[in-house]
């Protein structure tokens, strides 16, 4: 693959550098052209459009699609003639109204969302959504059942001890994390408010295929889905409230997504922070107050890209493309490489793997990057390593690290 | 002032149009330069550093320094030669280490902040802080006092109300929020664990020139600072936590940057969401969880900005001027507008007026946009007129506003 050398040059002339990439990129061929500026000013203005020559296998933050990339950087300045940035737009003005209204209703589009469910676009992460989800669904008195899949579900289970009696309904703890229970085994409470789950840990590589359902039929579904948020089609209407930092597939970080069922709306807790009742988010269409405009409008962006992908079940067909490769050549290894979890559980979205000579981890992690295949050290609370393959990670992206994890076993025998 | 076209070109042909502005620009003269990209992808960049032509009043988010937004658009897709833009970046690499830590050291020397305070990048505006100031600072019984003069104020008061049992020092309420009462008269609680101000109203354009004095030598001075932070040198010292949503005048929406002495860290109510525990983010140097990474890197460069005019004496010095230039013309106008806030208190940033004719304000606010002066209409709270005018507005921009004022009138005798 062709590195590009970015440009940054600030002398006083004209530099137009075009440079033909010869590696073929998931979007075809890109086209480096630098545009550096004549005038006395100290700003240089340069513009590279080449291949970046690098495959990013971060948990999130994560790889965004190019295209994407590449458009919000063209609009950065002057966004569409209007003379702003959209950092510099006022949320209430007609230009960020049409951006967070084309999000909403692309993102209804993508995942069917029908109108009994509200769609925001808030701030906090889902670490902020631990706390609101029963400050808004319950009273400090009630119980809501939790079960724990990994470490963000763990999370979400402690951050609610502050504002209702939550029941452990299963944790995986014992197993390291590596497996969910069949579903009928599940210690449900008849009393929950709400049954919530973490539909993909994003550390422990554990991923919901489908979904309980909540025993009380004045129950809800509740899930975190951070970490696979439209990597795939999924059924909303078995939902009461889904959730989603917007750092993996769809956006940057700094908003999260929440779609939740109106008839959830209105009855938080007297002590809920105003910044994480529903109601008034809702109420508001997502600007009670000043959102993070820049990063909707990059969510926005993704959207309208995943759609002329042609939808969800399209990401989700390349999406299983890609990890069953990875898990192949995993399994296929003889050993060299385990992934511990289960194999009906395995997550297509963040693939945690070790070595079976741990020793050999760090210089399989600093040779991958070498190759430019960067941030493959697992969560520094597990380990080993973690390859995440979100919705913008290439086909060929998991084949060069399937093709380099083959050359690396057969350097090591 | 020349306006050049943005460029948006999808054709599959090279345009390179250089466009000297012939206009006096704060920064210089720019250039327009729009590359397309030449291959069969549908991507066409574009990069337009023209001069756009148009002076934005916008309460926030807002004007943004030309420089800063230059500078991150030509880094938007390849971060520094990263391979990786700045938005998919883990927040715990070494890119984004940098990134942040320089934002807080180049913040910590334009407010000559000391390591008695911790500085927080957090996430939910001034809104998510009105509930985390009593949940940090108080038990549900104690009591704080607020000085309300205007809006915001007003909200914060109320927010707090969940959190413990705030006392209403002083309210400009029956004066529709056109003053402060002088210090001495202000009825402190003696009880009260804080004294909480809005150091700039936004909306009604009240602004503190100095700063009371708790009466209580074990409270604390509280600001929001949001809207005039970093418009002028701050004595740190006086306070005990300063916070400000970044999006007026040092970076985008979606981060909010907080100051608290460290001392009052590790004091939070029970019912703190662990989003809103200062101490928890102040442990994590503001990586607890995923940070809105995009919007502090712009952050930063505007704090780099900052310090490379001379820092914040010059800043304000900048700000008097212009502030000056725009009062002068509404109290030279024989009555034609009005500012209704007393002359002490008038804010520098945001400059709200009337006009003696209130039928020809929508008349000013059209023909002003006509000439490419925007977002000029009062908050829709209380009508008239604002120029909101923050760092990063030019001089020449008050100028041209101040001229088409004085047209404007002469044109309605």
């Amino acid at each position: 693959m062709t590195t590009a050398a970015a440009a940054s040059s600030s002398t006083a002339s004209i530099h137009h550098r075009l440079l033909q990439s010869s590696s073929p990129s998931p979007r075809g061929r890109h086209l480096a052209i630098s545009c550096t500026d004549v005038t006395p000013s100290s700003v240089s203005t340069s513009i590279s459009a080449e291949d970046r020559g690098l495959y990013n296998f971060a948990a999130g933050p994560a790889t965004l699609p190019e295209s994407v990339i590449l458009k919000a950087q063209s609009e950065l300045y002057n966004y569409r003639g209007s003379g702003m940035s959209i950092m510099e737009m006022s949320h209430r003005g007609k230009e960020f109204d049409a951006i967070i209204k084309k999000a909403e209703s692309d993102l209804r589009r993508l995942l069917s969302i029908s109108d009994d469910f509200s769609v925001l676009f808030l701030q906090g992460g889902a670490t902020a959504q631990f706390a609101a989800v029963p400050l808004n669904l319950c009273n400090p008195e009630d119980t809501a059942d939790y079960i724990v899949t990994g470490s963000w579900s763990d999370k979400s289970f402690k951050e609610a001890q502050k504002f209702c009696k939550p029941n452990l309904a299963w944790s995986g703890k014992s197993d390291k994390y590596t497996n969910i229970l069949p579903f009928d085994e599940i210690q449900q409470n008849p009393d929950a408010k709400y049954l919530h789950i973490c539909a993909n840990e994003t550390i422990h590589g554990v991923e919901f295929k489908n979904y309980p359902k909540p025993k009380n039929n004045s129950s809800i579904l509740v899930a975190d889905m951070s970490s696979n948020f439209c990597s795939k089609p999924v059924d909303v209407s078995k939902f009461g409230l889904i959730y989603a930092g917007a750092q993996k597939n769809v956006g940057p970080s700094g908003v999260t997504i929440a779609i939740i069922r109106r008839h959830l709306l209105g009855h938080c807790q007297p002590i809920t922070p105003v910044m994480l009742d529903y109601k008034t988010h809702s109420d508001s269409a997502s600007l009670y107050n000043t959102p993070p405009c820049f990063a909707i409008y990059i969510c926005a962006l993704v959207f309208e890209d995943l759609l002329d992908q042609g939808g969800l079940v399209a990401v989700a067909q390349n999406n299983a493309k890609k990890a069953g490769l990875l898990y192949e050549a995993i399994d296929g290894s003889g050993g060299f490489y385990v992934c511990p979890v289960e194999k009906s559980v395995r997550s297509f979205m963040n693939v945690p793997f070790t070595l079976q000579r741990s020793e050999l981890e760090i210089k399989f992690i600093q040779e991958a990057a070498e190759e430019r295949m960067v941030q493959l050290k697992g969560h520094r609370s597990v380990g080993g390593v973690r390859a995440s393959i979100y919705n913008a990670m290439p086909l060929a992206g998991v084949e060069k690290l399937v093709s380099f994890m083959k050359d690396f076993q057969a350097r090591h025998p």
